[in-house]
């Protein structure tokens, strides 16, 4: 039972047959293709030489399949995680140095041992601190600066830096060095990518092709372009004329690595191994669960924590980079009929076959095509449109879309992302630190009590009831405090005060003891305190505190109860009134 | 008006009469007498030459008189500033050095100016993040360690150290060079002090003395140790055989004095300048709070950061050091009759005279003595008790007064202080993140709907009624989705699924989404999803998003109108089932 849960492999292995595996197989070849430029690309985005992203996609993919929940999520290096190891690495190493690649292989190793870590202690809920607004702010800014960093690369000026000023810098004074060879690559294909993406598969249809498999080619749109710019830099040999090519690439299967484990550069990696791992799950698991409701399909958070866990590990063992579940390769994975992870493990061997045998065919590759497929490929991530709803919803959420985006663009993806998620935080303590408190009455001829601002209600001078829509707790305690002495220390009639409780699901110790010292205070201007509609939970714990036994009033199961006992004549009154 | 709001002075000293003068001279001598060693000490506790101690009573009392609300507040060095002072200045500076003292200005300089800029903003509220169990922990871990740190004062080998295990160490090295004669002094003193406190005035009772003149004697009991002392260490020559004596204090007023503006020195400043003002104003308004109370006065907490911050600004450019509010030396203060914040100018002219004229007569004044007041003093400040109320009333708030505790005794003030506000952060939010959802059903024969598992109610296998006792935010946006998802998958019978909102105070967007998800996902399940009593506010934002229009089902204003509309055939069946 216990092994089942931490392998899901038993349980979906034991059923596997031919039809599936004949599903599997068509799928895998299918992401194979889109993954050998893609793979290539995040890890030039990483700074890293390009074999790393095929290495980063094969035993991770590996074991994911044996330890992941999806059965279609597809992992290896993602453009955020790869802006990310950017970032991370170049405080700790120089880029093309040794000690970079080797830092990649400790960033990796980190953020799979958080992960799995956090994985057994059941810390998925952890994720949940990054909140939607957060997310779709930093994603939205990271592929800018993503985007923005490959112009370098399309301009054949190379790139840098890790925020926009710094990347507009570049680009700015890079402009007179633009290889005009390497920009006319560059811009012919992101021009094909961004019309393959629309165009290529109503034209295959066009021309005769099935639309299933017009649909599938199209997908092969980026190794086209990577086959043809290829071709034409080695048929016309502009590599001597300026544009910059990938070179050599090992032909091996991945190698053994060990990350290097030394103190310094563990601590300096820990943070960013620890927001790595924290955004990689956030984007993977929501593509996770978003296929897996599809299908009726049961992703485990914390069982997919030990999944991701397990592939970083494993890239950082076999010579790769941070990675994660990626949007578009599952979508692409799933849509190509994928059943199992067997499809990710297929895949891992098609790009194995690729690192061993295809990377000869890629020395003239222009890294100017690569920068196209990222562009394009990030494009689709930016969405602006989150400030508008957000804002149409609630400014507070619009606050925390506007500061991450500001954030991240301004001082880079680590700032942002904690940034972001510390004033969420502190926007959330804000509002939860000034509740909504109503002054109710009585609906004529009811028992429904309401805002007497809101209503027209029945009141009575001596007693005022304050509904309080918020749990009770240190970061609004002593604002109840105020409100409620300053509400009573202007209205001398008042003898009585009713907290109606029906909202509050939690009193904390400060609460209790400003709770007191209302009770005291009031009693000192000789009016009561009572409390209604006080809920199981509650008053089970205020019972063991002394305010029960202190307190000058009473607890009344509910309001109704309350002021019919507080004010027997009412009823009589309510009558009188109601006509009028 | 707005001249009146931020000079309170405009207010009581257009009313001040002579009742009130002849009042306000009473307890100005009664607490000049007392703050005359308690100055002295707390400035050594800072690591600074006993007169800061006396200027930093002099010039922020009078500007807290014109711009503070309290009447009674007493402002000056107190001992857990005092601590948290020298904390600050030893990251920065050698004690004794000229470079130290002058951090001192700048620190008190720099607390007045967050100070008074919180106030303008009207940030007042920020001090509520202090939760009361962090503010408990920390104060008595405080007190133990600048009891702890005064051991060696008393026992004439000196103090040092920041956290518990480093004063320990010095103790236990320094035991075999401690001064007997040292030694004695300080036991004696202690003793004194201690008896003075319960026996002193009942024996002054008893040799005739009316109880009111007994009781303020009483408060004389400090200058009488610092006499009795001083006496002996001048007359038999102690100073020659090893007592550290206070030595040389220049006679003079306050000097003007401008505080250091090195943009480094700020910058390493800035947090401890922050984490002082915040404890410093928490402690001082509690204090005003409470006795504000007992007479009807009003304290304005906004125009209070602006009060301390004007008597923090004065320490800085008068040879002082932060300063703030103090409770035995308040409540004396009250207790002896203060009217208005007049006493506290004539309690500044008292300090200003002594400054001028009794410095000579303290050169032989023992260091032990003032360590010895220093225990006493703050030893009233422990409260070990709070963990035991904790316990009993949360487990949380017990977490957070232990660890804010334990962090403080282990790593000192400045830790020990940000580590219990981000752990009583994190706890609420830990809290609020797994909320307490209810499955109802109606209670038979009433409208009421209870939760199934503790009530005998009925239920319909179609429908299931959620009731979510928290508002809907990000930290539990994923916990609701999973935990309405796993619900349903595992109860095929399910048509509809109903929340309800009434303790929900709050959707965010993140929370928004999620009810989008869950509405969806819950559609492809042939599942309906309701909401019942959603609150105005929430509904009124709801209306602004496209949930209300994609919802599969319906938004019902009571719980029983929902159960009515969705199955109107269980009125009848619950009437069938009444009588089982």
């Amino acid at each position: 039972m216990s092994m089942r849960r931490y392998l899901p492999i038993l349980d979906w292995g034991r059923r596997y047959d031919r039809a599936t595996l004949s599903n599997d197989l068509v799928a895998a070849a299918i992401v194979t293709i889109m993954l050998i430029p893609q793979s290539l690309a995040y890890a030039l985005l990483a700074g890293l030489p390009p074999e790393a992203g095929l290495y980063a996609s094969i035993v991770p993919i590996l074991l994911y399949a044996v330890f992941g929940t999806s059965r279609t999520l597809a992992v290896g290096p993602v453009a955020v995680v790869s802006l990310m190891t950017a970032a991370a690495l170049g405080h700790v190493a120089e880029q093309g140095t040794m000690g970079y690649a080797a830092a990649a292989l400790t960033l990796a190793a980190l953020s799979g041992a958080i992960l799995v870590a956090m994985g057994l202690m059941r810390l998925g809920f952890l994720a949940n601190f990054l909140s939607h607004p957060v997310i779709a702010g930093f994603i939205t800014a990271s592929a800018i600066l993503i985007a923005l960093g490959q112009l370098g690369h399309l301009m054949g000026i190379g790139g840098g830096g890790d925020t926009l000023i710094e990347l507009a810098e570049t680009v700015w004074h890079g402009l007179p060095d633009t290889n005009p060879i390497t920009l006319s690559i560059g811009v012919a294909a992101v021009s094909f990518l961004f019309w393959a993406r629309r165009g290529l598969g109503p034209l295959l249809v066009k021309v005769g092709l099935g639309p299933r498999l017009a649909e599938t080619l199209t997908k092969a749109g980026p190794v086209a372009a990577v086959a043809a710019t290829t071709l034409a830099v080695w048929a016309l040999d502009l590599s001597s004329r300026g544009v910059a090519i990938v070179g050599d690439v090992p032909q091996s299967l991945p190698p053994l690595t060990l990350p290097d484990v030394d103190p310094d550069l563990v601590s300096q990696l820990l943070l960013p191994a620890l927001l790595i791992s924290v955004i990689g799950f956030v984007e993977s698991i929501s593509v996770a669960q978003t296929l897996g409701a599809k299908r009726r399909e049961r992703v485990d958070p914390d069982q997919e924590l030990i999944g991701l866990g397990a592939a970083n590990i494993g890239a950082g063992f076999t010579g790769g980079l941070p990675v994660t579940g990626g949007f578009s390769r599952s979508v692409v994975n799933f849509d190509a009929g994928a059943r199992t992870p067997a499809a990710g493990a297929f895949t891992a061997l098609g790009l194995a076959i690729a690192a061993l045998a295809l990377t000869p065919l890629i020395h003239f590759l222009p890294k100017a095509t690569l920068a196209a497929t990222i562009i394009v490929a990030v494009l689709g991530l930016v969405d602006l449109g989150v400030l508008y709803r957000s804002w149409a919803y609630s400014k507070a959420d619009f606050a925390a879309v506007a500061a991450t985006m500001l954030l991240t663009l301004t001082f880079g993806v680590e700032f942002g992302v904690s940034g972001g998620v510390a004033l969420s935080i502190l926007l959330y303590l804000f509002k939860t630190s000034r509740p909504h408190v109503a002054e109710v009455g009585r609906v004529p001829g009811t028992e429904h009590f309401r805002n007497i601002h809101r209503h027209a209600v029945q009141t009575d001078p001596r007693v005022v009831t304050l509904r309080i829509d918020e749990s009770l707790y240190f970061a609004n305690a002593r604002f109840l405090e105020d409100l409620i002495l300053a509400r009573v220390a202007r209205d001398k009639a008042v003898r009585h005060v009713i907290l109606q409780c029906a909202a509050v699901n939690e009193v904390d110790l400060s609460a209790l003891e400003s709770l007191e010292a209302i009770n005291g205070r009031l009693a000192e201007m000789d009016v009561k305190l009572h409390l209604s509609e006080v809920k199981g939970p509650v008053m089970d714990r205020l019972k063991r505190s002394a305010l029960l036994a202190d307190l000058t009033g009473r607890v009344y199961l509910s309001q109704h109860d309350a002021i019919n006992d507080i004010i027997p004549e009412t009823p009589s009154q309510a009558r009188a009134c109601a006509p009028t």
